[in-house]
Parts: structure tokens; C-alpha cells; sequence
């Protein structure tokens, strides 16, 4: 136990004995805030932790042998074998720029499982280590007045979210299912069973090796709802993470704020108290940071990816107003959530930063050396979630990624123009199995 | 009310009882100074804020219904039509990297005019901060003599910049008009009315869809015009807040180079006044950084943009000499202008960390505990204007954008080459009403 | 003698009196660690420097004539010859981006021998000064326990790499008969010797000019594999270097772990052991960093380069599964090893920063001026392998490095399309001897 | 006067008193070292500063009516007609990215030769601070023993390098005439006088609208090998300032090198006299980089442009051996001329901040304030020379130029191929007088 840890432990049992027990749902956790939000993900088979709706960190564990781990590996395997097929697809008709994104979609969904599966070995750890800085801000003097909670605020921004990405899934679902008909009407086709048929040629990769059968459509529609679902779980996790842990900073600035506006002039002790508080959540900062830096990895290169991807397209004629709608929607869901995964991040790094400016105030007569090793500190400090120490997620890595972007885009745009002529399917030629 | 704000007032109340009022006129203050340059603008249509001629601060709001604001919003709207128009015009004719540059210059035009619309429901707070703090370096010890006022160097520079501008957009009309007279006497037309024609020509977006009227063509000559001085108003705006604000900088340099000449050591007394003054000026800073964030990095960008879309002109053949004329004046005004811009921000900057040079030469016997937190304070913040804290503006900033806009020329160089024969308009043909 | 190393004299001395002599194979220092790897590279003439073997750094030295270095040299004078006849080749059929790479490779391998000659008549005096602090992190209080030792470790990780790198050679010959075997094949030749074969077409260059002998083969088949290794050994050495310093940076950290939990605040005199012995580690740095900067910044050179080059093959069409599987491994190797010598590398840097968590930690009571000087010293320093001072080996630069690569690719993947044409050899023509 | 000239005053003074008059041949000051370096530059016009020759920096002065003057307003001029006519040329058969630099060559000459004349109005300044400095470094503790002077070091360097600019500008002289004699056997043309033609044809430019002259021949020669002398002038100056720079630097090391070997404990006394003599180098640096700094970036911004350009003749076939011969000098000097620019002005950087190491090393009972802040000031300021505050001159910054270099060199390799059909003048025809 460290020392900042012991600090709260003492601090705990003293203000137990003057107060009655806060009763337990008030209580304005990030673990309570990011709940639901995890339950749903569970329902798409990612992070199978177990205990989740208990009250009690410590009741987090991973079950190997669980309802949730076998849906989370089912869904891994089945989107593994979706990737062999499309691998052997691209290998026939010719891999360019464009079209190998398919596979690339199949292997980051699995690297996301996995990640979030090992992350759910280690969530332990760091939720107790969380309920107890949380513990620590929900009291005196540190609540939260006059702004939503942290619950709240994690609510609202993760379901906002998620409804945004389920839009998305279905104009992209409309989109294909337009372009079937279009195509069905070009060609002359009959069909008779429009769900087969749209099944038959969304996972054609399946069908052309394997019978089709109704529920195995059913199972890959899951599946293929699941795997779009990674993707955003990620980056949503990342943003609630950042909310919560930038909240805490925010609380320390607000009770400094208060007490510091030059009339108090507060003794060593305060001084003590904040400094102890502060490297609390800077020690749990980087244990987050520890856990989630290969999430942060991945979801800082699929994101840039996928925004160097979508752009290049941005010449492509489009067929329809359905396929343009699904196309800007897309794209710009994608830089936005992008932009506020990146934000969140940084705005931990400001929060963590903007102490300095009231110490900066102080006057001489309250300066003394906790003072100076709480502003010595503060200024050398990198205090930032980073993607496994290669960067620091902080507002100039944005304004530098976005300058890679350009620079990418101008280059590719060249070069995309060349690699077109490859990898285009025909219309009413392959993967026809109505035709068969 | 903060420490700082609170010793200015104290401060202030002892002044008073020694010192006869001031004559009002003769005060040196930023707002006096912009105070030309934004009722030049509010003929425009740009800032609508009111009470801007009053000498009091807090007489300064925006009155939503008031006639500048109608102006400011005609004008908007107005640009809103012709970028759908111009639209329109592309989706016609076909989209490049180069004539996709009027609509980006109608929409950033409303974009620059919203932030200013934005900025001056903000603008009473940051301006009564700002009379404080030039208040204060309007007096002893700070008073600036030989050389010129704050409010001549704002006047000089501003209305320099001003009539460059207006040069520039005089130049690119006279460069129309000729443009115009070669096609005429290219395609043999009889022209009657060369205003009425100079006008359906130049305004063709909308007078394909509305009958001409003399009245309605003077006022889009107006609003062109205005949509032209909007971009080089943020410029030199932002080019005034940085002048006036390196000002305060230099002026506790100058008070710091005069006492510090080794002879006379201060005492903690002094340092703690230096510093009080210091953190105000940078508090007003940020105050502004904040307000004009938004307005900084769209004004960076605008600026990379149009650099770069012009340098990609380079290498067109230039019909003739006043062609030639505008497009070098026009280019170098541009770069000349953004450079100033950068040089301006950057500059307070360097005169922030100026104090360091003087404090190293400090002897041991007048170190202390203010000197040695001021000295600290000195090295580890960075004073500067940032865009949105996605950048702050200094030299090596500058530096870097140069080395960006090169990498990006190279490249777009050769990109633009292959579009160049899409999007082109044939002479004598097509938006030709006059012989309808 | 620097006031450090004077203080472990002094340590040493007390010591010796109350502790036996250590049996000297116990101890666990780099130079015990690094031998028999030293040892196989001498087999193939690389850093020919006498009395590896010995326990006493003071017995090392280059003998100018002697039997490692004469192999060395002779190594060198092939390679060099080899290069005269590849480049006198490349004259003949043209130069293009890819066919270069031969004679940079000769090039390369003979720089790299050079550079280790040259640290060579280097090694004596880092090696007394490792002795020395090996020999301090080899007693109470800064014993490994439950870990490997060093010795261990350093091992296992060069071992597996010479592993790897001699999987990947045979793999090149095997692809290379593989090819000549198909050739052969092809073009309906009549091949006796099998091993004649292989050698005249793979040693080209040199047997156009030079009659065949069954020894010569052998023996340019051996430098042929001494070259390969070169590249891998330096690389190897590097890393070796990094964890031997970096695991001595962790050793503090794990003493500081043990001793400030907060039960225990250690006095002033601790620190001042802890800081001479950081900052002799320091010293250990910056002597490695002196004698090693050529060989880094050679080595990400030329791993940079054969990234870049594997990278541009991606799209060859490979003849064979044998080439194909050479292909991928190789590529793969390279990037792994590239970068573990970078991750190796920075690892430094992170456990030199570590010390710096736990002083956050240490209470005020606690708090002393040589505290303060040694947080000051962690804060501000810059404690790192660096290539000449032109880079300083962070993860910052592992992905500033990655960002690069993919610049390059993007750009010369378009290059590289044009000049394909030039400088192929056509199948059954030149440099075919057994015809003629 | 500062505080730190102040010191010295006092210093010099009291040391006078014991010490007979310094023989003044003896001293060793950068004044002497640049003398002879400076009058060659006056031979050809450059740098025309009055009383070079004189051992007191108060008589150096810009006389406006002098020979030096005349003769370089002379050279300006007529490199400015020179420039004038190429434009001409130019304009005539079409601009490349390759024979636009005939025409910057000019224009960068003159801006040079400009940069120096206003060097030469603010030299004295300069040179008087930098006498004082130079005194206190030439008096103990300070002495150089062991090593060379600091004279005999600027004047090898300075003529090594002057003496290979001249032996590349022959090598260029000889690779056109040995071009012409080619072209003279090729044309069947007969060639009555050699000098004549090769004037008439190196110089075609003037001739074209002058009538030839012997005399003005002569004159054009001369001017030619100045201009070209100027781009080695000026990198050679900021060369030696940078080793003037840095060797005081390195004195005050090597003082603290002896003294601080941890037997003897200096006093504050001691760290006050180090830090004043520091600080008095710092401000030299200041004025020497505020001087220097228009000077420093259009060096840097040339060397780059034409490292560029010679890179990118790289795939050019070159007709013979001394034109190979000379392309392959002009671009490894080019190149190593470049390096050790940044080099050198690294070096002052490296310098600067070495006394932090032995300051780590200082006991505890040694530490005092002034340590402190020694020790502050080392970490937190940038010692270097700067291009205007555009950049710093550090190792990192050659490396990232060389980024850079490769980046753009990627680019134009592909964009150069293109523009290669424009500009070239076929044999035989154009300018060729001889025939008319």
C-alpha cells in the first residue's frame, strides 16, 4: 500500500465515525457511471468481465468458463474465419488500396476483443484502486455542486454515442441493401426471399464455401453488428475513462478555485492534503494508462486509418443519395468521434496542469516547501494518457496528427488513382449464388 | 475579483487622492487605439458591438437589434446565397483543387464573420479587464517615453494594412474589367452598359437566377468588397491584440532594463509589484487567447490555405500585365501579411521571457524568495497566443509551417497538373446573359 | 578519478574486510554476460579485441598481430573487393533504387566491422569503469532477487537473435538454390556439381574475373555469412548494451521500491548513496554513449533503409512459397529487431526517469536538500543513449521514426513503379559460365 | 555598461597593477584569428570594414568613400546586371527547376554581399565586447595550455576551406572549358582565340547586348570567382565565430574540469566569478546572434536549396571525367561545408551546457545558492546560435534537416523528371557569337 493510499485509509475511518453510512447508490463512481454502458457491450460479447453489477470492485473477476467469455470467443472465432475467407477473396481478385479494408475491419474487431479480454484480467486492480480515489472525491471538500455528476455525464456522452454508431450501422446496412436492389433490377433478377438473397451477398465470403441456412444469417447479421460495435466500444471507452479521470483533476481545480482567491491563505497542511490527493489520481492515472496503452495504440491507428481510408474516397462518383447520406454520415461521425477521443484525452493534460495558475497567485506569505514541491512538480510532469509512451495525448498531437493526415492524403490521393483499375467485381458476374 | 485585480485597486485609490484626474484623451489604452479600426469595420457590416465610441468598458455590448447587427447579418446571408449559388456553378462545371476556392472564400467569410459576432457578446469582460491592466502601464513607473504611443503604432499598422488591402481588391477588379474587355472584343459583342455587363458577369452565380438591377448589383459590389476586407480584418485584428499585449511586455522590461543596472539592487518589494503586474498582463492573456481562439486558428488556416492555392498559380501563363500585377501583389501581400501576423503573436512571446535575461545578472545579495518563484515562473510557462492550444504561436512555429507549406507545394505541385483540364470555363459560351 | 568512482573505492576497501572474496564466477556483470557472444562474433573476425576471456577488464586490449584481427582485416579486404565487383556489375546492367542494395550492403558491413575495430582499441577503459559499477550493483543493497540475472538474460536475448539471424540466412540460400535449381530447370542446362553451380552464379561478380576453386567458395561463402552476421551483431550488441544499463537504473528503482513505503524515511545520508550511485551509472551512460554513438547511428540507418527496401517489394509478385516464405520472415525479423534495439534502447530512459514517481511520494519530514537536488537532476536531465546527439533514443523517436517510414513508403512506392524496368538481369544469359 | 562588463572593469584594473603590459602579438583573441581571413574577403569586395588591421576594435568602422567600398558596391552591381540578363535568358527559353539557379546563385550572392555591409555598421559593437571577453579568457585561470590557440585554429580551418572553395571553383572553371573545347570539336567551329571564346560563351549573358572587351573579360572573371568566393565566405565566418564561441565555452569547462575533481570544495566566491564570466559569453552570444542571424538563415536556407539541387542532378549523365570529377567535389564539399556549419554551431550548445555534469558531481557541502542558481540557469536556457529564433543551431536540428532533405529530394525526383524536355539549349545555336 502506498503512501498516498494509506493517507486516505486513516482519513476514511475518522469521518466514518462522525457519519452515518452514505447510502451505497449515491454514491457518483465512475464504476456505477460506466455500468451501462458495459453491460451493453457485453451483450456483443466484449470485456466478459464478471461482478460487474455488484457495488464491490473487489467482486470484479474474469470467469473463463462463463456465458459472456463464450459469446466474446464465438464472436472472435466467427469474425476470424470471416477474415480467412475475405483474405482468400482479396487473393483472387487482386488486393489495392481500397478493398483490402474489409480484412483490416475483421482483424482490428479481433485485436479489439483481444485486447479488452486482457484488459478484463487485469480490471481488478485498477477498479479498487479507482473506488478509492473515487471515494475520496465524493466527500467534503471535494463534491460537485451545480453540474451534472460524473454518472450522468458518462451516461449521456457513451449512449450518445452509441446511437450515433447505430445510425451509422444502418445507413450502412440501407446503403448495401439499396445498392442489392439496384443491382437486382439491373440484372433481371427473381428473388424470391429477400433476407436470404441479402445474406447470400453481404457474406458471400461464407456462402461460397458453406450451405446457407436462416439462422446462420441471423448469427452473422449479430456478428456483423457486434464487430462494428468494437470498434466504437473502444474509442467510447477511452472518452468515458478520460471524462472520469480529467473530472477528478476538474474537482481539485474548483476547490482551489474556492479557497485561494487571496482573502485564505491556506497552511501547509491544505497544501499536504491537495498534493496527497493529486498524486492519487496521478498514481491512477497511470495505472489506467498501463492497461489500456495498447487500446489507446489501436485506436489511435484504426481511427487514423479509417479517416485516410473514407477521405481517399471522397472522388468516388456515388450511385445514390442513400450511399452519399451513408457516405458523409460515415465520415464525419468518424473525424468527430476521432476529434472527441482526442480531446477527452487532452483535456486531462489540462486539467492536470491548471493548478499552476492559482499557485502562480499565492502570495509570498503562504509560499512554503510543500507549495514549491506541489508547483515543481506540476510544472515537470507529463500528466497524460499516452498510447504505450510513444506520444502523450495532448491538444499539439491532434494539431501534429492532423498535419500527418494532409500530408498522407495528398500523397495517396496520387497514388490511389493508379491501383483503381485493380480489384473491382463486376456487376451481375461473381459471388451470384441466386444464379446457381 | 483576483489577487492581481485586487492590488490594482488598491493601488489605484491611493494614486487618486495625489493625482488630479487624467485627462481622458490622453490615456494610451488598446481600446482607444483599435477603436478606428473597428467603427472602419462596423461600415462593413464586421464586430457589430456597440458603444465602442464611449471611453467606458462597460458601456460596451452587443444590441441585437440595432442596425449594425441587421448590416452584419445582410451581409451573412447574403454570402450564404452565393456560396449555394457557386455551389451550384461547381457542381456544374466540375470541381478542382483550384476553383473550388470561391466557395471556400464565401463560406469562410461567414465563418470569420460569425466568430466576430461570437466574440463581441464576449468582448465587455476582456475589454474590462484589459482598461485595468493598461490602467496600470499607463502610469509611473511604467509610462513609455521616446518612442511611439500604443495608439499610433495600432493606427499606423492597421491603416497600413488596411490600404493594402484595398489596393489588393482594387487591383483584382481592374484585373476583372480587363479580363472582361479582352473577352468582349475576343467574341465581338456590342456592349451598351459595361457596368451592367462588368455585373452579370462578375456576379453571374446569381444573376442567372435573378433579373438584374442596378441597385442590386451596387450592393453586391458592396458585399464582395466587405467579404474581401473580413479576411484581412481578422488578420490585423489579431495583429493589434498581439501589438498591444507585447506592449505591456516590453513596457515591464523597459522599467526592469533602467532599475536593474547593478548599481540599485531592489528589495523583495519591487520584485513582488513586477511580478503582480507580470501574472495581470498574463492573465489578460489568456482572458483573450480564449475569446479569440477560434478566430486564431481559422485565421491560421485561411492564411496556409490561400498561400499554398496561390503558389499553385505559379506556373499558369498570366494573360497580361495587370493579371500579372494582381497575382504578385496579391501573392506577396498575402505571405507579407501572414508572416506579420505570426511575427506580431510570436513577439509577445519573446517579450515575456525577456525579465530572464535581466534576472541572471541579478547579484546574490538581492536574491530572494519572489525573485527566485518569479524566475521559476519565467522558465516553465509558455506566454503566448495559442490557436485553441492546438499550437502557440512563436518563431519556431513559423519555422515549421514554412517547412510545411513546402512539403505540401512539392506535392500538390504535381497532383494539380492532372486535374488542371477539369472545371474549366470556355470563353464566349456559357453564363454569357448578354446575348440571351 | 571522478569523485564517484573515489567513493566506491572507499567502499569497496570497508567492505573487503568484513566479506570473503567473492568467488568470482558468481558475480554478475555485463562483461561476463556479453563473452560468449564476443567470443562466436570473433569466430567470424568481428571486434578482434584479446583477453575477452579473462576476468580482468584491465587484460583487454587489441593486438594488432594477431590471429582475430588478421581474420578480421582479411574480411574486410573480401568484402571490399566484392563491393568493387558489384559496383563495376551495377555499371554494366544500370543502377536502380533496388539493385543497390548489394553494394550498400557490402559497404555497410565493412563499416560496421571498421567501427567495431575501432571500439576495440576503445573497449579497455568502459570496460575498467563497468567493472566498477557492476561490481557495486553486485553487493547489498542492490541484489537481484527472484529475476534473472543479468548474466541470464543477456544470454537468452543474443542467443535467440543469432538464432533468428542464422534461420533467415539459411532461408536466403535456400530461397537462392531454390531459384538456380528452377533456372537450371528452365533454361534445360546440365549441371554437374551442384555446389560449382551455386557458387559461380552466387559469387558472380567475383568469378567473371577470377578462375573457380572449390576452396575459394568456401571460403567466400563464409564471409558471405560473416557479413550477414555483422549487421545482426551490431544490432545485438546494442541491445545487450541497453539491458546491461538499463537493469542497473532498475536496480535502484527496486532498492528505492523496498525503502520508501512510508514506514521508513530515510535520511540525507541515504540520497547521497543513491544519487553518487545514479549518477556513476550516469557516468557508465555517457562513456557507452561516447565509444557506441558511430555504431547506433549507423545501425538505424541501416535499418531504416532495409525497412524502407523490404517495404517496396511488398508488391513483387514472389516466384515461389521458399521466396515468398524468405520474404515475409526476413521482413519481419528486421522490424523486430529494429525494434527491440529501439525499444531496448528506451528503456533506459524510462527506468532513469523512474526514481522520480517515488520521490513524489516521500513526505515532507523527509524532505532534504540532496533530495531536492536529485529530483532537480531527474527532472532536467536527459538521461538516454543518444545517436552522436543527433537523437536521443525515447519511444518519441521509435514513433517519429514510424511516421517517417510511411512518408517514404507512400512517396517512393511511386517511384519505385518507374524505375523497375531498368537494371533487371533476363533469365539464361549473362553471367552464366557453365555455358561457355 | 551591465553588471557583468562592470565585473570585468573592476578586474582588469586591480590585475593591471602586478602584471607588466601584455605583449600584444601575444594575445589570443578571435579579433587577430579572423584578421587574415577578413582581408582576404576585402580583396574581393566583401565585408569593407575600416581598420581591421588596428589591435583596438574602436577604430574599426565602415567608412562609406573608401577602395573597400567602392570595390563592392562594384561586384554588387554588376552581379545584379549579371542577374538582370540571366532573367533575360530565362524568360527566353523557359524556366526549370534546374536553370532557375543561375539566376538565385546571383541574387543570393548580392544578398550576402548586402548582409555583410550591414555587419560591417554594427561590427564594432560587436568587437568591442567581444575584445573584453577575449581578455578575460586570455588571463588565468583561463589559459589554453596543451592545445592550439584559438588563432592558429581559426586560420587552419578558414584556409583549408577557402583553399578547396578555390580548387572547386577551378575544377568548375576547367569542367566548362574542357565543355566548350567538346562542343568547339563537335560544331566544327574555329576557335582563334581560347580566351575570347570561352568569355564570350561563359559570359553570353553580357555579350549578347555588349561588344566584347578583353579588359571587361578580365573584369567578369574576377567577379565570377568573387560572387562564388561570398557563399564560402559566409559559411566560413559563422564557422570561426562558432569556434570562438565555443572554445571560451570550453575554457570555463576546463577550468571547472581542474578545479572540481572533488579534493578541493570551491566556495561561493568562486561559483559567483564562474557564473559572471558565463553569463559575460551568454550576452556575446546574444550579440553576436542578433548581428549574425539574417546571415545565419539565408546560409542555411542556401546550403539546403542547393544541397537539393545538386542531389537531384544525381541521375544526370555526365558527358566526362572532369565534369564527373567536378559534380562529385562540388556536392560531397557542398555537403561537408554544410555539416560543419551546424556542427560547429552545435558545438556552442554542447559547450554551453557541459558544466552541468560536473556541477551533478559537486558534494553537498559544496552546495551554495549561487550553485543553485548556476546550476538553474545551465537546464532552463537555450545557449545557442539561432536563424532569427526561427530555430536553434543543435545537433537535433541537423537531423531533422537531413529528414527533410530526404523528404524533398523523394518528391522532386519525380516531379523533376518531367520538367527536364524545358529549358535545355540545343548545341550548336543559340548564343554562339563566334558565328555571327
Amino acid at each position: 500500500m502506498t503512501l498516498a493510499t494509506k493517507g486516505f485509509a486513516l482519513h476514511r475511518k475518522v469521518r466514518q465515525r462522525f457519519q452515518s453510512k452514505m447510502v451505497d447508490d449515491e454514491r457518483d463512481t465512475f464504476l456505477r457511471g460506466a455500468r451501462p454502458f458495459i453491460i451493453l457491450g457485453q451483450l456483443f460479447g466484449i470485456f466478459p468481465i464478471y461482478g460487474i453489477t455488484a457495488n464491490e470492485p473487489t467482486r470484479l473477476r474474469l470467469k473463463w468458463f462463463s456465458v459472456r467469455v463464450i459469446l466474446n470467443l464465438t464472436v472472435v472465432v466467427t469474425a476470424l474465419v470471416q477474415a480467412y475467407y475475405e483474405y482468400g477473396r482479396l487473393k483472387m481478385i487482386g488486393i489495392n488500396a481500397k478493398n483490402v479494408s474489409g480484412l483490416i475491419f475483421y482483424l482490428d474487431a479481433c485485436l479489439i476483443n483481444v485486447l479488452f479480454l486482457n484488459l478484463a484480467t487485469k480490471w481488478r486492480t485498477v477498479a479498487a484502486k479507482w473506488g478509492e480515489v473515487d471515494e475520496t472525491f465524493n466527500r467534503a471538500p471535494y463534491q460537485m455542486v451545480g453540474c451534472w455528476s460524473l454518472r450522468k455525464r458518462l451516461c449521456v456522452i457513451s449512449f450518445s454515442l452509441v446511437f450515433l454508431a447505430a445510425v451509422e450501422h444502418c445507413l450502412s446496412v440501407l446503403s448495401g441493401i439499396h445498392n442489392q436492389y439496384a443491382e437486382v433490377q439491373y440484372c433481371n433478377w427473381t428473388v424470391t426471399n429477400y433476407f436470404r438473397h441479402y445474406s447470400l451477398r453481404r457474406f458471400a465470403n461464407v456462402y461460397i464455401n458453406y450451405p446457407y441456412h436462416p439462422l446462420s444469417a441471423v448469427f452473422f447479421t449479430y456478428v456483423s453488428f457486434a464487430l462494428t460495435m468494437y470498434w466504437n466500444y473502444q474509442d467510447i471507452f477511452i472518452i468515458m475513462l478520460s471524462i472520469a479521470l480529467a473530472t477528478r483533476f476538474q474537482q481539485i481545480n474548483n476547490h482551489l478555485k474556492i479557497l485561494s482567491d487571496g482573502v485564505l491563505i491556506p497552511g501547509e497542511d491544505f497544501w499536504i492534503r491537495i498534493r496527497t490527493n493529486y498524486v492519487s489520481v496521478c498514481e491512477l492515472l497511470d495505472d489506467v494508462d498501463r492497461v489500456i496503452s495498447w487500446t489507446m495504440l489501436i485506436s489511435c491507428a484504426t481511427n487514423l486509418y479509417y479517416i485516410c481510408l473514407q477521405i481517399l474516397h471522397v472522388s468516388k462518383k456515388l450511385a445514390n443519395t442513400i450511399e452519399d447520406a451513408y457516405y458523409w454520415f460515415s465520415l464525419v461521425f468518424l473525424i468527430v468521434r476521432t476529434v472527441i477521443v482526442f480531446l477527452s484525452a487532452a483535456h486531462i493534460h489540462d486539467c492536470a496542469k491548471k493548478p499552476l495558475e492559482i499557485i502562480m497567485k499565492i502570495p509570498n506569505v503562504g509560499w512554503c516547501v510543500e507549495l514549491e514541491r506541489f508547483s515543481t512538480q506540476l510544472k515537470s510532469e507529463k500528466v497524460a494518457l499516452s498510447g504505450m509512451g510513444f506520444f502523450s495525448l495532448t491538444r499539439q498531437l491532434l494539431f501534429s496528427m492532423a498535419g500527418t493526415i494532409v500530408t498522407y492524403e495528398l500523397v495517396m490521393l496520387k497514388f490511389d488513382e493508379e491501383s483503381e483499375s485493380k480489384g473491382n467485381i463486376p456487376l451481375c458476374t461473381k459471388f451470384t449464388f441466386e444464379k446457381l
